[in-house]
């Protein structure tokens, strides 16, 4: 990416309060307003997966409009994300919410329209039955990838009421799939409810290794995110982030909810610790508005995809 | 059925508080609990056809829990539902939500399984997709049937997304399957947005007159009434109720709310000018929880269901 | 009540904002700070009379909250209801949750003490337990009362859970301590459950006449205003408001909700046709805050018992 | 308006479910991305004139994500509202909320911008104050302007905490500017609070007769809408709605609430009746989300954008 | 308890989702429906203790609807709680809200019956009058008992309004009864607010150690699960969890919430550290929906019963 | 102050629950029912200077409802606040919303007034502009003050939208005007977003070092509050506290919450650790009600209140 070319930054008019203006994501330029964008953020408006709470398909529009704080510059890596590169809002990938099989391959088709020209997406759900096909997409670009789960739940679970694809097995059908180096994922935060030990030790054949919740009691996040980097390796990393990693105080509006998770600074502290990273594409998942309140799950979700997108901006073009 | 038998009524315990005990619909007992039931209120916690808010899945425990203030005598009618009827509470028909069709399959079965010997049921949703498994198990013993439809929206689309069964075509696919009578299906509150006029005209196609909710405005119940009589005739009525058809102000626990819609008061005015109404079958669906304040809408969709029980049993036998 | 005497009026200061400054009912002085008051309106928050949702407690001081916008001029009557007669808040009686015998004796006897000297109050609920409290001070200064109340419900009922004094005995209670004329007493709202035809001839032998909910579908205003008067005559009148005579649209945040009631544009309408009623008390109870949303029911009850004072005044001191 | 030209309409998308994408008012075509617009709404996130809660400053953005259910056919009026007519959102004006007057300079300056090509406009509040520089756009192209002006309260009042720009007095600085034909104004709904008849006699100098509220009890919707229409006369109408003309029930969020209110199936009535009015310009005021729940204040006040928007269609092109 | 003989475990039919179906405790079986039980939930609908926020009595109810995600497996104990151990949900004991002195006599009567046949239970509350009655039946069983008592407050206090018998009496009643043994009890958590250092006094004459919630600022979560073991001896314990021990935050349904609580996680961390505990009894109290948020207080109360469940059941046997 | 004058303390009626009465903050006694104070809590009800989510003129009664349950007795210092120094609740400061500059100014008068006799006062608000006007009357009276400000935003910033006085740059504005000890103040939490180091750097001339939020995640209390003292040094000192300093879990009600705040023990932790700084005034600001939840935001900043006044009596006058 030349620095000689024009970079249309986040809405900056003095005359326009934050609160003002139709919301995209972090008041980034619209897609199709600019010629190519660097790092583009998609909305996937999806939640047929759910097993329980459904309501994230209205998720991106929530983030979006919980995003009009997020300012240009950060403080805790010192860099202007979008200053370098060329960020865009993608709008939503239009998907219907009664053929799951179909989403899935709309979402794929689309994630590899926007990631063809070099694009590197990160997305908002939605549930998380979307993280397969953008892995599809991701893995396309990049081969098998390291995944960094953040979640209550392993995720890697086969068949529920009969189907195959649910937002509960998206990352067992992605390691049979081939699109994950399995020696190289992880999950944190977990500490969801589980039938027996069989469904661990199905996990770690899917790639995994768990860092629990309670690991963040009381390890410190130097620690943490030390075995976190050991474990990714520095291949290219897909970071999968359900919202419910975080304690439900922190996130209340979301799918399936877990006590005892992580507070929204202990989840950033050890974010931050993972500059360097090779992020080459990720999503933030599993927002339920309808159980939110005040905003709380729309801020944290649109803060998480802002320290996501300011890592993949940080491996793209080091300043 | 004999006059003579046991029948076990609502829970009358003087030392329970209506806000004690595990609650089933109207405190009756569970079809487990009695060996034969006339009249039974069965869940169906299904909400994958819906298009846009979902939720409804939650909506059967909603709407027992707000249905613990139901009294075991109707004053307008003069009668006691169940004290020559033997009530139960079904408990809830098991259906995953990710394949619409099996759904619609094991509702259809389950729903004749519970009809098979003479019990007549109300079901409590989940979205509308479920009143067309319950149509096909009513046709099945009562030949086609009139269906008086209170709804903000028409339900007699086609396709949406390429899916036939959703929660907006229940009453086409009836149609389409002979399952109604179709000079004596009515559309009752009628409101909700549409493409054009052919939408109308499929309507009718499906069988159905309309009285919109605006004719709430400025005509009497008993008028209002009068056409509704005249237009289901005598045979026997499937009454399908979305409790959007209430405006959102008296039920805004639901998935696609419309403003300017019936107040309860208007509602149940005309639902008690209907006695003498063979009606065979019925559902009360569209509860979502995760939007109602208070349990209004709890205790709209409760209090609907017993206005139909009550007319159900007055219909199976006269006191 | 002599004109010249100096009013103090509800507070009326242009520096003040009406959301600034501690809250007294509608503004009004404290007691405490004028020397006598004519009309005092006074806080009971009890609710361990309650039967289902409890939370009462909270009433007085949200109505208090939502009665800043309370205007010194009442545009139907064409008065000022604070200018010839002085208003006052009395604040709240203290009574302990814990024995409802020696609660309704405290009531009783502040109730007294604020109307020996020729105060007449409104009482702000709390939970309907302290209207017979009330109407025994109301009766022990003019005899035998017709009363007028407006609720969902009877509360002529007998023992509940092995109590004779709860939110739903208080009318019968007064009527066998014969504090009530019991050819004068109405009720007006009626529509919840009952166990049977007993209770309305057990309601009937209390003395009170029925305008369910349902009357004000079809009939006007005037025809059921008409009919209170008739009813109620020309003694001392008492007049107690339950919000739950209100749809749950309208005051959602109460302890027995019940749908199919009014509009407050419908109550307000009848209320104002009272106009000449010999009012010597009354109360707004049952408001349970913890239900309410955006502040509609502690409006609606705040509007309630400013309509109520404008007809006390009226009644003491015709313009 | 050459009827062989290019109409881009709301989105029709079979792929993109209504939930999905950014949302524009009732999904139109953003100003920016047609030719030239012949109706356009325009928001206005200003609030700082308000007395008493504010936050009608994310008006605005709660209507437009509200409106995506409405469909591109209207079926009272049988129209198709922007098949014809070129219609669009023009996104939000940019206003500080630090500034009153130049606020109201730049909201006028924006308009007048926005309709010197000869667009209509209906604007999205914001606070009423926005009504004034409104009003002085509209008169500015079409000489001074019957008002017919939906709400619970006058906004003919003078100064308040010495401001004579604010929320309550939009009318009455529009009246002394000679921006109002003083012969055909009219408020529909009134009912707030005020100090005395004085009130009153100012409202009628600065041109207005009032229906209030109470009418809509008994009085049927063409007998108002006769009213209506003979006192606005054949000039052209600008519309004004604050949304607080509503019931709380109907809408809670917003600022000013006052119980007995219309219903929304009362207001559409009355609005449906009003076709042929000359609507030259609108305004939907005093949405303040904080106060909403389960989105129906959004909803109620995008249906009242969309009957205006009908409206000032078929005044400019009848079908 | 004989290893051979049939256990009744959790809801495990892959047809229903865990949402559908009349929930019970973590979908245990109905105490009705099995032959004997080992270890039993049993509601406590009882709230007229509470001095401040009623509605505990909804808490049952409400703790059953978040149980449904309750998994049969303990990943950190490693162990199936009720794999050998027959569980299950004896209902709720049936009180009436009037007379405290009867109601602890009811419900110390009811859990004699429960326990009489070897039955452990834990009772879901209601406020913390509950505890001394259950305690009653736990002594009758076991003697003295060591009592872990979770809470913001002391819960020794003595007479309030009157009363001896309230929700902030229950422990120091314990002690005056020799229900406890005065060298192991202790309460974790304490931050309210007292009179005065008298209060301390008191408690510690009523057997009770305290770790307050501030300890849990900087100690370890080993250090303090030591300090209690050390506490609170071999003996039989029993554990009262008022769920106001958590932060509001993390438990904002309750009625005398306290800032600067503990979070879910803390409070997990140090009761999995309890292992080995010879629990007999306990209690989770203090739940009042109406000021929940998205199930949350109902999440930790689920999540906190099944804690204690499976180490009472592994105090009962070992696996 | 004389040791045996007569202090008025806190309510403490036998006969009234906390929840009874018209609350003044902690229920001190009015200002004007005593002679004089020492110590005075005043609310300021502006919030025209907020830059996002307004509502804070609702704080001050806001914060008072919640205080009811604050006792006069403090734990950890083991002091009676109230016994020695005369409380009182000084009602608010009157300020209509439409003029900033004005507010300003009678803040500052009406502070000036009540600290003109030596009442230290702690203001409630209202949004983060009423610290200049309150800082100029502290200075008035103490000198230039160290500031220690806990808050999430810097607050130094000079001009937005045109305005200079706005909640984002109260203390830019007092250094300007030599308020500030510029070596002796400190911003505790910060972590909202900013466009650039440029803004930091303003800071740093405005005489402010930066303890931000992240550094409670792994420094331990004591050695927080070592470094405060350190900056704040020996002379007067104000406290300002913005709410959003903590977790928009613990305070959601707020104008522009940040996540990855402090939790409420944590920041209490830390003021507990101050005792002995001469704190001479201070403000508790931008608590908006109307996104609070279950009184969180109100408890906190009452708390908050109640620790800021035990300090500033202990500075006064030390046990």
């Amino acid at each position: 990416m030349a620095s000689d070319r024009h970079i249309v930054g986040q809405r900056d008019d003095p005359e326009m309060p934050r609160f003002a203006g139709i919301a995209t994501f972090a008041l980034l330029p619209r897609l199709e307003d600019v010629e190519h964008a660097d790092l583009a953020v998609v909305g996937v408006p999806f939640d047929s997966g759910t097993s329980f709470r459904p309501g994230a398909r209205f998720g991106p529009a929530h983030i979006r409009e919980h995003s009009r704080q997020l300012h240009p510059y950060h403080q805790i890596h010192d860099v202007y994300p979008f200053r370098n590169l060329q960020g865009a809002d993608a709008g939503d990938i239009g998907v219907g919410p009664y053929d799951i099989a179909q989403a899935v391959q709309t979402i794929q088709t689309s994630a590899q329209t926007l990631t063809s020209s070099g694009t590197r997406i990160l997305a908002l759900g939605g549930d998380h039955t979307i993280a397969l096909p953008l892995l599809r997409a991701a893995a396309a670009a990049h081969g098998p990838l390291a995944v960094l789960h953040f979640d209550a739940h392993l995720d890697t679970w086969d068949v529920l009421h009969g189907a195959t694809l649910w937002h509960g097995s998206p990352f067992r059908r992605a390691a049979e799939e081939g699109l994950l180096d399995l020696d190289h994922c992880q999950h944190v935060g977990i500490r969801g409810g589980i039938y027996g030990p069989s469904e661990l030790e199905d996990d770690r054949r899917a790639g995994f290794e768990i860092i629990r919740s309670e690991a963040f009691q009381e390890r410190t996040a130097a620690d943490i995110a030390q075995q976190m980097r050991a474990r990714l390796g520095p291949g290219p990393v897909y970071v999968s982030v359900d919202i419910d990693v975080l304690d439900p105080a922190h996130a209340p509006g979301t799918g399936t909810p877990e006590v005892a998770g992580l507070s929204t600074r202990e989840f950033f502290t050890v974010l931050r610790l993972l500059r360097g990273l090779n992020i080459v594409g990720g999503d933030v998942v599993e927002v339920a508005p309808a159980y939110d309140h005040a905003g709380l799950t729309g801020l944290a979700a649109a803060h998480t995809a802002w320290e996501l997108l300011t890592l993949m901006g940080l491996a793209m073009f080091q300043p």
